[in-house]
């Protein structure tokens, strides 16, 4: 079945919304950590650009990857396990395929 | 005489050159410390983007301005004073057409 066709029902819409949410308020408040920790460090103009570097990529990936569409949800979820905001445990309520495939996304 | 024909004698270069990096370490000092508090308190998505876009500005702005080449230092001059980052004071040995222009620019 194409990751399209794969329907949320209430409940795991609701779980979704919910690790959603706590993996941003996660990655933000990481991000925010290190902002801190590095604008009470700087000192260069240099080092003060590099924060601004930062801050235009991580704004431009965060965009990108919080995309709530249902049919991106999969990918999402393996992406933000892979890198360690979530895990497959918390998704816990989605049926058992979604988990399989999310599972398998975060192999690749 | 246009401003593209004013002379600048050695002296006048090293003296033009101290205050133009006397101005970008004050600027860029208040800066850091602008980031550091803003940093010190932001706790959401919108307060972080914010402090990015004023870093986009800041950078941009600065970019532009700290424009060293001789036939725009009349204008950089009289930007930085009307700022508050030098004042007319501290370039004192520039001759004195060069001292006049530059106050009655930060006068419009």
């Amino acid at each position: 079945m194409p990751l399209e066709s794969l329907s949320w029902s209430d409940q795991e819409e609701q779980i979704a919304r919910q690790v959603f949410e706590l993996a941003y308020r996660r990655e933000l408040s990481a991000t925010l950590a290190y902002v801190r920790q590095v604008a009470a460090t700087i000192d260069s103009p240099d080092a003060l650009w590099q924060l601004h570097d930062f801050l235009s990529a991580k704004r431009h990936e965060m965009d990108g990857k919080y995309d709530a569409r249902s049919s991106m949800l999969i990918f999402v979820f393996a992406d933000l396990i892979k890198n360690g905001w979530i895990s497959l445990e918390e998704l816990q309520g989605l049926d058992k395929e979604k988990l399989t495939r999310i599972a398998a996304l975060t192999r690749i």
